[in-house]
């Protein structure tokens, strides 16, 4: 059992399938005229997004609502850490308002694991994005979502065996990169890498992944291509030469997509950055387009995590 | 059976007729000790404010909750707008969540139209005011208060048949006077713009109205006297001499107020910039003033609309 | 029966008693599994801050949250006060909404007040903290934080007999210093403000509390010390010589600590300036500190206000 969720190293494979198990659930929950299950009636899940976010805030606020818990919004800028409080103390305060559960989004990898240093037992910590680290409920709902495409629910023992991955974009500022390596290897898929020297780590040996720098030879061996968002703010900074010698060699144009084969799927974390990492029009028109799809099963996933650290002893409905 | 509420021509006669049949109820409901109906439980309803507003989202807020519905509020400042993402993909995502409702104000005209094209099925969209195009939900408050006013509960044939509405201020670029001209009219009543010539739109001679210049001479005619905002930002850009002729010549002031007839009523949809439009004390002394009315209905209508478009099959207890 | 709560003074002591013995109740509410009861269900609550605020607004949201009210969120920066409008509009826009209580923070003193002239029958204003004036629920669950460590639950006779309490700081800009000492002294405690003589009001002599600007020497006779924010900004203006000086006379050292008596309990209400008013590892380390209790109380003190202003009626299940 366990009680917080940082990264995915900690869940195994077992505990990787067993969410996403639990998925097929609330998949199932979502489609029911009325979604709601009462299963965490009386809890509080407290939302801590010191970075902006619609779509993950959003998503566990659907989640823990679905779940008849109550949410608090504590938002970074309208808070008094405007007077110097500290994030700790925030934390402390939320405790002892009687949460239980806190999760966090912040620019600084490791600071989901430092709160877990300052809570007692009875608050769980979920990690919604902390710096380049991690991104697991992110990691999560990609890996159920391609899963579900190639084989239906996932069930006991869901398997990306046999399965090609690739991931292009920023993948050195990018945490969701980190975790849906972590989740697409523990399910068997191969994953490579494809950008620019510049947006890689500087050392990735031992990472479970090969490299490319070629998107047009990779392409067509891929059943999955995971666009990333490429941050227009971090390329003016220099780690590329421009952003317009990017688009030329990794953007996913009209011309590179038919290189994919004829069951390939594409997926996106969003917000999509257009005419950067992808034409508009491509995603716009490519049969097999996911992005919608890990938005809904981002909720389920969700769900999964929140039933799965607070939800112990209640039925689920 | 309507899907959306984008302007009030789309409604016709019968339509405006029965939403505001169905406020009858929802008015008996905001009376109750515990003003909240069951109807629309697991439902979700997303609040999309591109620009600020108080009163228009609290009331949908408050609406939605009163039907037993949860609210999802997107604020476009604290949205992931800023990283590049379109309405668009912002929207899609809503949908993908599972919501059931968007309902956007937005600055620029048409956009609650443009977002009915990229929802599928099951989503319905209520436009909360859009540029200067319309503000459908305030027109049907305004002709609901009014009929309240002079006819009692709305019932199944609210006329207005009759009385003489005169609308006062900005009406080149208010959304709330083109929604006002439609419920007015339609019920019935006659309607004349009063108005500078800088403040009226270029062409409005297809418009169903009358229009005069002399607000002395009008206001002994009225039954409704219908104020609307005057946003100082806008005279400063020159269109108008000065703000000071404005209120020189269209200001209810202590003076005018008393042209009124005996039994004339003053509208104002909030937020009021006393001073201007009107004088602080004719607002607060006027023993017929519906502004406060407007409101409490306003929440009335809301929960018709969304009862309207999301209940299907719904009881109404 | 009171009707609004905006200071505490209007309360006697037995008021403040009744509201404490209240309190009871809520805490023993908040320690079930389903932390929720249904006394408030269909009121409604908004929530007014005009100053930034984390740990009240979020700690009235629970409390409202657990009585299964509904909140209304109405921020000061989102809001139509841009566009010119009073706080009375604003004020009667959410009365016409049919809410139930206005929690109101403002920056100047008698704002809350202010509104209960302009709301009817029905609605109740709660001070959450007025300009230098007054922060009752502040006072209330401070008091019943250190009526509870020393003596046990609060009980109908709720008393602080005997206790000696000091108040360290910035007393002259200090709500929560004025309503500490009104509920210290109600319940029969001594108070002994110190400070430096420029964050004292000018004349003090009409209250009842003893002065001193020696804190070592006053630190041995405390049962209660309690600390109070230090505002960086006001400091600045001048009003004492540097912040250096400040700590080196007032702030709560390491040395300082260990004149504290072995019974003695360290009180703040947050959010903690450390190295200003306190030394991070005092804070840390001392094991009398009651600053999360203080939190945790402070959701069921408000339970109990609440709980009394609207729950006329409605069964404590």
């Amino acid at each position: 059992m366990i009680r917080h969720l940082l990264e995915l190293e900690e869940l195994g494979v077992e505990g990787i399938q067993a969410i996403l198990q639990l998925t097929d659930r609330f998949v199932e929950v979502g489609e029911r005229a009325i979604p709601k299950v009462p299963a965490l009636r009386g809890k509080t899940v407290a939302n801590m997004f010191f970075e902006d976010s619609t779509r993950t805030r959003l998503s566990f606020d659907v989640a823990a609502k679905r779940l008849s818990a109550d949410v608090l919004t504590f938002s970074a800028s309208s808070s008094s850490l405007n007077k110097g409080e500290s994030i700790r103390d925030s934390v402390e305060t939320l405790e002892a308002m009687g949460i239980n559960a806190i999760v966090v989004r912040h620019g600084s990898s490791g600071v989901p694991q430092q709160i877990t240093r300052w809570v007692n037992e009875g608050i769980s910590v979920i990690n919604a994005g902390d710096g380049w680290h991690a991104h697991p409920t992110q990691g999560l709902l990609d890996a159920y979502t391609v899963c579900e495409h190639f084989r239906g629910p996932a069930g006991p023992a869901a398997s990306l065996q046999g399965l090609h991955v690739g991931l292009v974009g920023d993948i050195l500022h990018s945490r969701v990169a980190r975790s849906d390596i972590q989740a697409y290897t523990a399910l068997g898929a191969t994953v490579t890498l494809i950008a620019p020297a510049t947006l890689l780590p500087a050392d990735i040996s031992t990472w479970p992944v090969r490299v490319s720098q070629d998107l047009d030879q990779v392409l067509p061996t891929l059943d999955v291509l995971g666009l990333l968002r490429v941050q227009k703010e971090r390329m003016v900074e220099g780690s590329i030469g421009s952003i317009r010698e990017y688009i030329e060699e990794f953007s996913l144009t009209q011309r590179r997509v038919k290189l994919l084969s004829d069951t390939a799927v594409i997926t996106h974390p969003g917000p999509v950055v257009r005419g950067v990492e992808v034409t508009g029009s491509v995603l716009d028109e490519y049969p097999r387009v996911l992005k919608n799809r890990q938005v809904s099963n981002g909720v389920a996933v969700r769900m999964a995590v929140l039933f799965l650290l607070l939800g112990s002893g209640a039925e689920l409905a």
